[in-house]
């Protein structure tokens, strides 16, 4: 490509004005059409028939493209809460929703770990969270705090999974096989235990589990 | 480049026989002298120099390779326990070890969250974990469960605060930003909480409380 005939603007049909309802929207196209690991400033600029340049004045970067992003797939969780389920259920079952979205998208789950979402849709999910916690009795830090520290395991559960999935993360069998090579004489407490157990349960068995100690240190009055 | 003058073998220096214990010191070599962020399957056989297909025998992405670092960085964690230190300082006390080693290197804690480490000196970790839940009066499964949700959350953790530094991540400013937007008829509950709470604390309060909450969770005799 060397030369290119230049084109009269007056002959191009008029842009869409430039937004970040316009950028989301484009975004979510390339997520659905192209997946994930496609999903980048470049071809989203392109999908609006601009250059990347422009968008860096919405988005600086291909992360808080994502937390935009993140936000709109949250539009589709169930967020409503008539206070008669018992708070704990429901915490499980928004969290258990939550994680299964970002799991369908991978490189989304992986930025989820390292910017917050913006927007609307992740307030209405920090909000019924607040509630949920409010209800169990939590004071204003352990509830705040609590809430990181639950979306953050939420990420990591939804990340770890959609590395699986994808082929780049490690096989249990992998960790049972470390474990199992523990000496007697170096690592005495680990060569006397049951190492299979590291690796039981099934994925929800642990998730739930694993949801139910924060829930339980977090309602705990010991740390308020 | 287009030929080169072949070489007699005859006329090169033996090569170094190739072994795990080889490949983890050409590669420990790389990451200290070139960054975490240098560190690939390529630049390590060059070091040993070989070609890549030679070390795929060995390792077979450079997530394993990571994962083998690990281990050799975890060398240098005080791993002694002599019982008269309360478990739950002790516990603290390495954990906030692992979290700083491998802050150091941004790489590595990112591959820490889908890799396991594999290795003696990642033994010696888990066996230390395992006596001193044991001696807080844990059972086996929340023992085992309890390890791999304590060293999930070291590893983001560390993950967390490379990315701040690297400056790839967000900064606490933009969800603070973000959680001061809450609308009053939509967001209700946030919108009457004082939000400010949320990125309250030091990053040291913030490791420690949220580790004792899971200690607190996994103490909690509920979920037995």
């Amino acid at each position: 490509m060397t030369t290119r005939e230049p084109i009269s603007r007056r002959e191009r049909p008029a842009k869409p004005a430039l937004s970040r309802e316009a950028i989301i929207d484009a975004a979510l196209l390339v997520l659905e059409r192209d997946g994930a690991e496609k999903l980048t400033i470049r071809r989203v600029a392109a999908e609006l028939d601009t250059g990347p340049a422009s968008l860096y004045v919405y988005v600086k970067n291909v992360t808080v493209l994502h937390a935009l992003l993140i936000d709109g797939l949250l539009a589709d969780l169930d967020l409503a809460w008539d206070d008669t389920e018992p708070w704990r259920e429901r915490l499980h079952r928004v969290i258990s929703d939550y994680v299964d979205l970002l799991t369908e998208h991978g490189n989304l789950a992986r930025s989820a770990m390292f910017v917050w979402p913006d927007g609307p849709h992740y307030l209405s999910l920090v909000d019924l969270l607040l509630r949920l916690l409010q209800s169990a009795d939590a004071d204003e830090k352990t509830a705040a705090w609590g809430i990181d520290l639950i979306l953050q395991h939420a990420n990591i559960a939804a990340a770890e999974w959609a590395a699986r999935a994808s082929g780049t993360g490690q096989d249990l069998d992998e960790l049972a096989t470390t474990l199992a090579s523990a000496d007697e004489r170096r690592h005495p407490t680990l060569a006397a235990f049951d190492t299979a157990v590291f690796v039981q349960g099934t994925p929800d068995e642990r998730r739930r589990w694993a949801l139910d100690i924060l829930l339980d240190g977090i309602t705990t009055k010991r740390h308020r």
